[in-house]
């Protein structure tokens, strides 16, 4: 019997069981043709099915309009702070950035590095335990555009209803952590991108969804690897692909509509969320959530009365085949991440789990 | 029986069965985590001891010396043609290429939009069918690199010995396609780098190997992912890596240790090309090589009598379950390529294939 733990690590994270098995039974031979998906080349048929089907996968999850691009890159999200101030950031002109966590400030800080940008609102002095409004927002009427992260991994606060930029200014979307979580008004946006190693596959591809007209202001001479446009002409194949991580993304968005798609999954992650969230407004103060409001249906950050009892938890959980649970290093803390292919089963023994240690320790 | 063929392929290429089956084996619980290696952090002790043992098997394998940095980054060498100049060629000094194949082609060209760039040599002229000899190259004795593609891909030609810089002028390379190949002086190298899709693992990870000295010129404020220096500070996990890639990559490297060290593969090499080229040069002509010195000897490419005699070749072949024979859509023709993880057994095939299909259509 092969061992498996309920895993709630924030990425790269829990992948369907049903997608490892698939990977695991065509590994030597993909659907006959004597080979691995790893030893195909990115220029056959089979692999040209593997990119068209996941981009019609995720059309319809997503119901994204015909005139967006939808693109399979690399570099991480992290790459792609810095190739979209280069891409869609003429020379002079400034972007504007909602700063609401440790990604939205890497995002600003990448941009700033290449030009001008403007915090329309910085949460930093408030620990980032909350989104701001939209009337606190400081809009550049004149910004090339508006860059929001609708899930903060780190911090634990998620945008349910978009930020509305000034009109006219392109809005562009870092939705790597709730990326495919629930549905979402794709037509609200002239980008959305999302490294994948949370929601929709494993690390080493960046779906990035992009309205056409974005492409029109690409400057000339940009490198080739770093020019949306350039990427967007040759359907990602500019040069190789990263094959693998694009085929488990492709099989995750296939187990994603059988499951029932966007809205199915939103009503899971969000019972999933709520136990958690119950279990902490419930203990009177022994768990303490970090987000004031906007709490995140992926990442539930807490922490417990003492570092000690942190610990504690964390490796008591492990011994029950809880794993993952630590808050990332930089805010310490509880995490528990809750994305799309954790069962409930899961969530419904870290809450059991959370009651008895509470009972024991509070 | 699981079906394989003779894989050909140019890249994404053959890989070992061991690698592959080893992948399998371990696909929904890595070595008792109870997780795929997909799922497990970046940050874990598991992942931090795949990317320590591949670059220490790397390290002795190619006698890597102590003062150079092994890094796993993401983009295909194509982005590294932009990342280089970017990183190392101060502004307003130029760079000098060789220009000896579609690849050095692309890399020069790349290099031209961010700056000054020269042609030591530019074999175009010859079609690209041997290299420039050392005493034809124009050496800038101030350029900030000499750049060259140590194997040709598409034109089949293939540097065993390196080409000398001006003094002090450090040494850059592109081996994306005979990486550990064969054994090699690093030491003459300022930078190698390789995307792993031919000899050492699945698309999706580029390994380069950087003197440290090097990273001492890098100027301040690139963006993250495209700074060396700050991608070897944090070891490659400046943001998540592509974790899968790297993970095949260090089964390959064991794998090549295992039977021999790259020693032992470039005998395996030698002898696999040494057959192809024998029967090309015993067929009087009918099969024709495209190079006419620098033999590659991880791409054959050769020509038959007509277009439709190499149509007729690519679906006989195919049906003997040899793929991948087509030349590369921009040059026509055939390429075997041969890469390490493509067993003698496919090579004595293909031989007794050409015999049989010259006697047939002679």
């Amino acid at each position: 019997m092969t061992k498996r733990v309920h895993n709630f690590n924030p990425g790269p994270a829990i992948l369907p069981l049903e997608v490892l098995q698939h990977a695991q039974a065509e590994m030597l031979d993909y659907k006959g043709t004597g080979m691995s998906v790893m030893e195909i080349s990115h220029r056959s048929k089979e692999f040209e099915s593997i990119v068209t089907d996941a981009q019609t996968d995720l059309r319809d999850l997503l119901k994204i309009p015909a005139n967006y691009k939808i693109l399979f890159l690399q570099g991480g999200a992290s790459l792609h702070f810095a190739m979209i101030p280069m891409n869609f950031r003429p020379a002079g002109t400034s972007a504007d950035y909602i700063v609401t966590g440790t990604w939205s400030k890497k995002a600003f800080k990448e941009s700033l590095k290449l030009g001008i940008a403007k915090a329309a609102a910085n949460m930093e002095a408030e620990n980032f335990n909350h989104l701001p409004a939209q009337s606190d927002l400081k809009l550049d009427p004149k910004a090339a555009y508006l860059h929001f992260t609708s899930n903060e991994t780190i911090h634990g606060v998620e945008y349910f209803t978009e930020p509305v930029p000034a009109a006219g200014v392109p809005l562009i979307c870092d939705t790597s952590s709730d990326f495919v979580s629930r549905p979402i008004d794709v037509s609200k946006y002239a980008m959305l991108y999302a490294g994948v190693q949370k929601n929709a596959g494993p690390a080493g591809v960046v779906v990035c969804i992009i309205r056409e007209d974005m492409l029109g202001k690409v400057p000339a001479n940009l490198p080739n690897l770093l020019d949306y446009k350039a990427l967007a002409e040759e359907n990602s194949m500019l040069n190789t692909p990263p094959c693998w991580s694009i085929y488990i993304v492709g099989l995750v968005l296939k187990w994603l509509k059988e499951i029932g798609g966007l809205e199915g999954i939103a009503k899971r992650n969000q019972t999933k969320a709520g136990l958690v969230y119950q279990t902490i407004d419930e203990s009177g103060g022994f768990y303490k959530g970090h987000a004031k409001s906007d709490r995140s249906l992926m990442n539930v950050t807490f922490r417990l009365p003492t570092e000690q009892l942190e610990d504690t938890f964390a490796s008591e959980a492990k011994k029950r085949d809880m794993i993952g649970l630590k808050g990332h290093r930089s805010v310490g803390g509880m995490r528990a991440s809750l994305y799309n292919a954790l069962p409930i089963e899961a969530v419904e023994e870290l809450v059991k789990f959370m009651k008895e240690f509470q009972q024991k320790n509070g």
